[in-house]
């Protein structure tokens, strides 16, 4: 398995890119190579203060890098020698099973989508992020995180479909308890969008739907994966980004989490976003992780990681075979 | 002036509500009355446990009890002798000057404004949450927190206009800055309602429209007052809670906030929503105060407080000649 990881993309780059790299081969099984793309100099440079460069990781020179100023749906065209676009096309042409990127993430979304093309019947990508949860500790997926808006009851039921295949084979789940983000448990509750999804998911026999959940019952770990329009996502999301950022930053630097007890070691976990790495982008003919522009190297070795479990678990098979089966239902009634 | 506070409201009541009612009479100037409705015989078993009552304090007799279970909008007819109704009901015949409860949010929303009434020209009456944020410590509106769905452009204006009052007159800010909640910074970002409503709000003479802000920038205090469909402000806010309630749980098991730096005490104090009390119901013909169920006496104390400067700033009198002089203008135009 070969995974292309864009060496451009954080604001630091490319050292976290490199150190989380490093990471990933000492600690993933040895079938699994990388590929560096960027300013080759910059990353021959970087990877010298590392000692040994492994043979499992190789150096694809792209002279060029996409900025947040770059308006995203130009970049495939305007940036075609940027370390994003160079390294989609690897993936997309089948020199590499998977792509992960830091840089802008309009821009990642827009070139995955040019690149690796939506599934047959996938209407809207969505983009899922990993929330932490208490307890138990297995992360809750929460999509669309930004991709879409205004989405209407059917995108919601595509983004359970995803989220459903994607957490059944990527996190362990047999059977991924699937909810609906609204602002009261009852059927029937919210805004048009939801009281209308709710129905569909119902009927919905492909997926395990759980019901309602409220904006309290994310982080107790209630669901798997919870569905809603892009907007409530995207604010959710950064909102929970900062304040965690606010609240791990003073911690970190108020206290010693190596001499604190076990339940503030869960706290630094809940917080902490790197410990999941990055989004997948679903539903596209490939496997794209977005990762903060902030990463630091484990956040990057993380994405890495999530990216190597979807392509083992064949996720993009399992998606464009569920999608295709419910075009040729939906064509057959 | 007189407030009246709903004391069968919290989940441990009337303990907190009464607690917190002698605290604020402890604390506040020696006009403020406080009447206490509810179920006399328990309130003055409380009462009896903290020595002498006070003159300011009254006791006003209602033998029932509104509970979570109560349909909202039935709440008015069919428990007309509840504490919730007998104390809307003292606010609307004017022998009181605000209302404040714990009791369950859509029935004190239903019962205020079927007593208080919509001011003229109000299409609906958002509730604002108060959201802690970093710094300076000056907290930011955030409306609607749930009281509207499907809103409209012409919705979130309202909300931006009521919020703003409320802003200058209760929380001392001259001139509030009034934000539109989205996705991106740039104007024309976000869905459809986000859209149109930058354009309205960009016009709109009577606020200080400062554009959009996304989730990651509200708890760093950029704006005073932020405005949302209450779908999104309702899942935010409960998301909100739930960590804040998590991490502040497990840091006061662990810690001790009086032994430890002034930073730590900067995070007790943005996690800790009882410093702020409760959420205003704005746009109707008086001043009703929502506060959580498990309010503990010090948010009881500070959602008092919190009708104090509403009355005595004569918020309610501002909000219906601004929300009048808007019909005149849009008859005349």
């Amino acid at each position: 398995m070969r995974i292309v990881l864009d060496a451009m993309g954080t604001d630091r780059a490319p050292e976290p890119e490199v150190m989380g790299a490093l990471q990933a081969l000492r600690d993933f099984e040895p079938d699994i190579e990388l590929v560096l793309v960027g300013d080759e100099p910059l990353i021959r440079a970087e990877l010298a203060r590392h000692g040994e460069v492994p043979e499992r990781l190789r150096v694809h020179h792209a002279p060029d890098r996409v900025t947040v100023s770059d308006a995203p749906a130009s970049v495939i065209r305007r940036s075609p020698n940027s370390s994003m676009v160079v390294g989609l096309r690897l993936h997309e042409e089948g020199a590499a099973d998977a792509f992960v990127s830091a840089g802008s993430t309009g821009a990642i979304m827009s070139t995955s989508l040019f690149t690796l093309q939506r599934l047959p019947g996938v209407a809207r990508p969505p983009v899922a992020a990993v929330l932490p949860t208490l307890g138990a500790g297995t992360p809750c997926l929460l999509l669309d995180s930004g991709a879409n808006v205004d989405c209407k009851p059917h995108h919601l039921v595509q983004f359970a479909q995803l989220g459903s295949i994607y957490a059944r084979d990527t996190m362990g789940r047999e059977t991924p308890r699937v909810a609906l983000l609204n602002i009261g448990r009852e059927p029937g509750k919210g805004d048009e969008l939801t009281a209308e999804t709710y129905g569909l998911l119902a009927e919905e026999s492909g997926i395990h739907f759980v019901g309602n959940v409220e904006g309290r019952d994310i982080i107790q770990g209630v669901c798997d994966v919870v569905v809603c329009d892009g907007f409530v996502g995207n604010v959710l999301l950064k909102f929970y980004e900062s304040v965690s950022a606010f609240i791990l930053g003073l911690l970190r630097q108020e206290l010693d989490p190596r001499k604190e007890s076990k339940k503030l070691e869960e706290l630094f976990r809940v917080l902490d976003y790197a410990e999941y790495g990055g989004a997948p982008l679903l539903g596209v003919g490939g496997v794209s992780i977005i990762c903060h522009g902030d990463s630091p190297p484990k956040a990057i070795r993380n994405a890495l990681a999530m990216a190597a479990r979807a392509v083992r678990s064949d996720m993009v098979t399992h998606s464009a075979r569920d999608m295709l089966l419910r075009v040729e239902a939906e064509e057959a009634s």
